[in-house]
């Protein structure tokens, strides 16, 4: 269904080619502070355009909040959020012009659709972020065979890692446009990657900071369970992995329980001491646009010099760059969702008692 | 919540030391012929004490169906289906004689709770198999550092793993015990691997064959999504992947779009000439148990020859031997799930009319 | 939540003053035809303004479809209709200029929040209609004290009711506007009665015709459940009934067994020999608006003639008339789930077997 | 389906003849004391063969907790209970014997089902009662058309109405065994009344005292609505009101809005000065059992004597005493659902900031 959340919700609806993509996010806490302007910047990292390599496609994807606030700020009752972000106008005239076809490749399974995506999870990470101090910041960790720091092993452990795991910002992985990776040699070499006459694949690493403990249902919603939904139900990903990962496959129990500086992020793990529980990170596994083979008899893309693709056509050759926001939005839907199950059970304790008792 | 599904539907409770683990399935297809003989197998196929590379632990883990069935056979009504599978009169002396806290490690999230998904799971795939010839089969494809074919890229794709995607079954499987790899080679490096002194992590691979075409939904519930949220809920699961997996993020569009022998498992691909689409797999991947770290300093394994580890604990030094039923379970509730959701949108066209139109 | 149905699922958003009111449809079959024309006629039956009796707001509600059809046609994939009622120019100005606070009466539970409801539950209908021929006519049956037929025991049973139940069109509804009573007698008595100085209850009947047998679960969502859940949701309803309703609680099993022409609703009824079950009716009572009290100082209301009220404000002395279609919407939509969960059981039996086999 | 609830929630299974009905109810708060004898006595209040009139089998209906609980508590983190409440031998027996079919009237919609909404509700109960002072007492109002008072309005208003819905007890309910209709003269009618050749219907009247304000959500899951759908879904139920009930659309609203001393009931509205909207209540209509004609042939019921009915077969003649407990069950599910849902939107206010900020 097009709903993801059981008490953090967002309905979405709407795709490539029509008048707008909206979603619906429902039962967000009330009384958060909340304007387009909490939104735009993270539909703004999504949009293509942003540099040379990515496609060149002008969408403005400008986001409109129709109802759910007031002054500002979600109501103090319970209510829904409706956002609208509209649809440049090339696109409207393209469906008008031609009116293509929904093809089981594009229609709702499109990128596009994932614009309603970023802007719930943009609510819902101003939601944790205010609450918890939660902090989600993803980048590339990956492109083709290139990995950051330049060893899969480092991708996840190491100090490198750490660092980046403790304190890496936002701002900083923008500071790696256009490829969004933090390590300045590896990104060389990624964007001499996508430079090449065709499509590539790629990770996105997300870390999570700050998340309160104990997340997770014990069973079948773990919070594990949860981030692969939510990671999983992304276009073009193939694969997903937290804590120790695949690696961890490959390893024996002395190694894996050897201390991690980043311990496996186990949904159910109380907490302890020294906060060590409290990074987590993740892996999501991207393949490569399949577009470039649907076109390759019209020899769509060609280089243009060091690093830069001129895509004739629509299509990025490489998509994690822009897919960062996207992830770091699933992962903010995923997490306020387990924490609102979280409180739900703590009535007894934390919420004030019936003023007649 | 305890709760898989949104169609073919499965709530379980209790836990390694309660009186029983029970599942109720609900929305179970009607009229499906259903004894406890269909559901015993797989459970056997779980149970602890079948090698000596396992846990010694005489589970008995006897299935009851105690309601929903009459005459061997689902309701021709809406019904629900419980399952009681009983716990050993061991377990539940022990819990008698010790009171046993549920610690964070253990309680719902032990792998005790897995009978639940293993009894549901071999419902869900009885019922697929008699409506669509749908075959689940799952097996070993790495222990510790040791793959399938000696060889990581051969783990899914090339003529060897084909074969076994197209043809392996569940008795085959069962021939390469106590691994369950079904590569003789491997099997003899892997089972001097479980020996060691150590656990070990691994990894399980799962082939589905005859999946109806165009299974899942467009955004959110992706058959991806639906899949990865069923593996990842498995305790000790850190780690999903299909079709081109991660190392379809490695690749280039025009390697990925080379026809895979195996085609890229996607949700909502139409089915193509030849059936290409009709075999997904997907890798599950396992920590190496935890349980060694919290004993270290008593030493609780000790090796006993060539492949045979002799724990003295209860513990398995590798879980994947016997997570196989499990991961085929998972994968029967996720599928089974999306083939109602898909036909409850088809009434339109193949339900028959209401008698007076 | 903002949520409705498991299948056919409807999430609504916006309120009174809110830009736009909108919802999204989702799951909903594919291949249906659908234009803005099929859902409009009943936004405008329910929209204020039809008749002296009714508040003279000038709420146009034009509904457009931003995404989610092609050619008229909804896809011929999973997908998700989004539609948005436009809120008429005065309200959002009104908005601007007073910046007024949702207060707990009104909000998202206002009345104009039910144009959700009632463009989703026209798609819903539709569906149903083409699909099984069902038929849904909600029409007045009370107001005040004043009953259809002047009776309350003729209001669900008896010849005339019968003849009502098995025959009456919408079209026939709407010539008793604007009370919206199928009899002309009791018509004339609600007319005064409403044009009274004061704000006045009723009730609204809901007929459903051709319904398929057997909807409806088993345990906690029998379609009287699913039903009653719908209409309670409804603002300012205060009480539902089905088949026999209260009067039935009245009964010895005697009476109640006598074969009533219009036989029992029972969601688990299987189909009977002449089709008697495929009628359907409820009963659902809106208590008087509470507006007037709030207001009541100020002399809100004056009678201007027979049968005549010019209300100054902006609320309707009497809702009923105009909630007809709220009704009607609510019904499919309860009905059309339904529908969906049936069928998803059905898999094996009537789908078509996977080509392969 | 099976399952009710969203937060606390319960799923159930197994009908009159299976070898048990169980339920298993998911995510109770945790620390909750609960022991079986929590719980059997609101079983021992739906068991027949509490008085002449009621139907002379020997249910004895025994429950067992088989997990979720440690040390007579439910478990500090997130579980699951699970319970199964016996059949008694003779009915197991019976089906050894007879095997007899679950018809349509029968298997999951039969009454005995009601056992795990009885158990389920008893655990909701307890958490209200301790965390808010919540009580929740219901009581037969009516027995065919005699009413309790006397009269159809003085069941929901009056002061002798004000002082049950304010002060009455479940003890003080029983004290009118074999009816539970808390008025002398009223009982000794119904009694008369339920003792004929027949059987009869009834209205059951279910007061909640202390719930906390503002809970149900603002569309589509009032707590009306919610309501409304719990007790719909309790076999044999017709009709469901509450507030001002059917007998509010007869009103205008200057009497509607004269101040109710019992308030209406409304699940979005404020708290208010001197707590007058802390009380609710509802009434449930139940119909006669039809099973009477299903036998009526041979001569099932025959009258012994003032008030006292010897049915020969398993039938009650009147279903309203032994429902008491199903409504109050049903009741407490539905306000824990929407009190754990009301809880999680407050996570920003009340729950404890993460540790490291």
């Amino acid at each position: 269904m097009s709903t993801f959340g059981s008490h953090f919700r967002v309905t979405s609806a709407g795709e490539s080619h029509d008048k707008s993509v909206s979603c619906i996010v429902d039962n967000c806490p009330p009384g958060l502070a909340l304007t387009e302007a909490d939104i735009q910047p993270q539909l703004d990292r999504r949009r293509p355009g942003q540099s040379a390599i990515t496609t060149p496609r002008d969408e403005k994807d400008l986001v409109t909040i129709h109802s759910g606030t007031e002054f500002g700020r979600t109501y103090d009752n319970p209510y829904t959020i409706d956002l609208y972000p509209r649809a440049s106008h090339a696109d409207w005239t393209y469906l008008e012009k031609y009116g293509i076809k929904a093809s089981s490749g594009g229609g709702r399974s499109s990128a596009r659709e994932a614009i309603a995506r970023v802007a719930a999870g943009a609510i819902a990470e101003k939601w944790l972020r205010e609450t918890y101090g939660v902090e989600i910041v993803a980048f590339v960790s990956s492109v083709g065979n290139i990995k950051l720091f330049g060893d899969a092993d480092a991708m996840s452990a190491g100090p490198k890692f750490q660092q980046l795991a403790t304190t890496l910002t936002r701002p900083q992985v923008d500071e790696f446009l256009p490829v969004r990776c933090p390590d300045k040699d590896a990104t060389v070499l990624m964007e001499k990657r996508i430079a090449a006459h065709d499509s590539t694949g790629g990770t996105v690493t997300c870390v999570v900071r700050n998340a309160p403990p104990g997340l997770g249902e014990p069973t079948f919603d773990k919070l594990e369970a949860l981030l692969g939904h939510a990671m999983m139900s992304i276009p073009a990903v193939k694969g997903f992995e937290v804590g120790s990962d695949f690696r961890g496959s490959e390893m024996t129990g002395s190694q894996h329980n050897d201390p991690f500086i980043v311990p496996a992020a186990d949904g159910a793990s109380p907490a302890t001491p020294g906060g060590r529980h409290l990074q987590r990170h993740a892996h999501v596994a991207f393949k490569p646009p399949a577009t470039i083979s649907q076109n390759q008899t019209t020899a769509l893309y060609d280089a243009s010099g060091a690093g830069i693709l001129a895509a004739k056509g629509r299509h990025d050759p490489c998509v994690v760059p822009r897919v960062v926001p996207i992830v770091e939005g699933m992962a903010a839907l995923a997490i306020a969702d387990a924490v609102m199950a979280q409180h739900a059970r703590l009535v007894g304790r934390q919420m004030a008692a019936h003023p007649a008792n």
